[in-house]
């Protein structure tokens, strides 16, 4: 945390702001939390001036041992006049300008530019910002700040990214059994007695994941055969599972406040020459990802090299054919924290935003599509760049197609 | 959805706005949801003219067929010419602006008033207004424009809510079976050899919704004893449970968009007497409140209502003595939709937002609160008055303390 406000307060001087100004609607807000930790608050305000502490703004009297337990300075209902407020039942906009005007005076601030992050009803911002700037205040987009911030993770947040990405590989272990279960009958996957389907593997990941405490605020993707060949599909609940299609299973749960993000592929049965080689291919890109993700090196320089390793495979890339549909059709990765895409970035650019470093937490996923022969492939682990630079994965599972390798 | 198009354009003219934009992160916005229903989608925009056709713009050539399924008139992303502004890696705020111009131009705009609504990151959207209010829109703001729209459902909406309270009861009945199932030994309640504790329920019913495909994205309560005395307290996952304790359970999940919310107050072998009464007490009130709540009446008057039936058991209530702690000590209820608190409202207000209306889905929940004396009681049914007013139970479980009623 002393490591965080020291950098913050950085940039604010790089941005020529006096402070950050978080507004959020909760405490799971990703550019609170931060700042924070796991705690229940409701409707909240931050404010870190340049160079001093950070005070939390809270409006509700219940929330005041919750409050207490950030560690942090506290303005409180008491500090707001809630009473008062609270009587003259403001607008959100006016409670908005009010809880900001005192939050930023008992933070010794006076009118000036402040960095504004944080998320919030976007015509309710609008409104409070202008009256804001009414009283002198000049507004930077902090939102960017935050989210630099959060690129390193603390010891703490990869302790909580460790267990959700525990949880996702027990239930993909799940999947693996119930696959590993199935017997043919007719060409279709069958199961105590019923056809085998999608539904049935994502109630399996609900369950599992519910029993590790984790949810899926974003969904997940269990894609059969061709659907898997399109990589924003996320699978037909009552599609029947077949022996030697390729299924796709990227699941990306939720602890209480950071994500884990993984991904495999499963074959039942024999598969096809085409899947067998395009999985060989997948299985080098995540070899060669891994060797090349080291502290220092640039996510695209990765992409490039894994675009290159595909090329040779005789495969299309987005630098080969951009917008290409077959072949590998995206970018290598991305963080993942309390946002499931977060820093780094694997995009061309040359910021420091596109650098790997020592406590990021990153996605590797290659893979290959080819809907037209009705196939994707993604293998896509969670790693981290450890405080030596080591690479550890957070997700060590097998890559096999064959599920029976994951009991 | 056209009777929503209409009384939307009527809100428009009184706050003297051509159109509404809606900024959001992804479909599950709320204040996008009502427009787009249960789709895919990233970030998007959508402007409604005052008494035109409501466009959708996104951003991702990969979501056409979800934004298809909207049924709305599209803003592609080559009509946003995404290829363009995609190679110049703009910022977010960049990016919005861009949008929102040609979205409002593509519909027919010139700058003039438009009603702002959705939710996003505070520092972008302010950035973004602010450069757009240069070139002449003028900013209103519009969430509650969206949220009153919001308070009566249309017949697929009550269907969603209906899944999630179905689904919530089902997860009730499971904590009813496990404290069912409980023996005492001394003075604790023990399961399978082991000490019953909170958590072990809560697990119950993470897997129960799960399997119910539904989450929580905000938590739960399960608060016994002198925990539950305290509303804002969501109970210890470690402490055991004992016999003659209250436990309120309050369980408020969403499916994909819906939420539901429900409390069961329990208690395992005979309640003390203060317990009993007490139950007693909000039993009749959560009968009153039912038989109160009927088209055009106020929130506000059936709160007062359950507060004199309060008062007249010698209890404590918020008029009797404004921020009391003990006796009944909350509101009565609230709306319930895509958002866990919306309208009706249940508070002293003079608006339509404080009046129940047809198709309206709330809570009733009145409770007694005693932490000094170790317990608490809520009884919460999620309720809604169909079209022709009749009031309908979407949790229709039993009130009682005892969890075998629930077998």
């Amino acid at each position: 945390m002393a490591d965080r406000l020291a950098e913050l307060s950085a940039r604010l001087a790089e941005l020529g702001c006096e402070a950050l100004l978080v507004l959020a609607g909760s405490a799971q807000d990703p550019d609170l939390a931060p700042f924070v930790g796991a705690v229940h608050l409701g409707e909240c305000q931050l404010v870190a001036p340049r160079g001093g502490a950070a005070r939390l703004a809270f409006l509700t009297p219940m929330e005041r041992e919750e409050a207490a337990a950030t560690g942090l300075t506290l303005i409180t209902p008491e500090d707001l006049e809630h009473t008062r407020w609270q009587s003259e039942a403001l607008e959100p906009a006016d409670l908005a300008v009010w809880v900001a005007t005192r939050a930023l005076q008992l933070s010794g601030l006076s009118p000036g530019r402040i960095a504004l992050a944080g998320h919030g009803p976007a015509g309710v911002v609008q409104a409070a910002c202008a009256r804001l700037a009414k009283d002198g205040w000049v507004w930077v987009p902090g939102n960017g700040v935050v989210l630099a911030l959060r690129k390193r993770k603390t010891a703490a947040e990869v302790e909580a990214i460790r267990a959700a990405a525990t949880g996702t590989c027990e239930a993909m272990r799940a999947v693996a059994r119930l696959l590993s279960a199935a017997t043919v009958t007719d060409g279709a996957l069958w199961l105590e007695g019923e056809p085998l389907r999608i539904a049935r593997l994502r109630t399996a990941v609900a369950q599992t994941l519910a029993q590790q405490g984790l949810e899926q605020p974003k969904g997940n993707i269990i894609a059969p055969g061709d659907e898997g060949g399109v990589p924003h599909s996320i699978g037909t609940d009552e599609r029947v599972l077949r022996p030697g299609e390729s299924l796709v299973v990227d699941l990306f749960p939720r602890g209480p406040l950071f994500f884990a993000d993984c991904t495999r592929t499963f074959c039942v049965g024999e598969p096809p020459e085409p899947l067998a080689r395009a999985w060989a291919a997948v299985h080098a890109a995540v070899e060669r990802a891994r060797e090349r993700a080291v502290p220092g090196a640039r996510g695209w320089d990765i992409q490039e090299s894994v675009c290159a390793l595909f090329t040779a495979h005789g495969e299309l890339t987005p630098i080969s054919s951009p917008g290409t549909t077959t072949g590998y059709v995206h970018n290598l990765g991305h963080g993942v924290g309390l946002v499931l895409h977060e820093q780094p970035i694997f995009k061309k650019v040359s910021g420091a935003e596109g650098v790997l470093r020592e406590g990021d937490v990153f996605t590797l996923e290659p893979g290959l599509y080819h809907p037209e022969q009705g196939f994707g492939v993604r293998l896509e682990d969670l790693v981290r760049l450890d405080e030596d630079g080591a690479l550890e994965s957070l997700t060590p599972l097998p890559y096999d197609l064959d599920p029976r390798a994951y009991l």
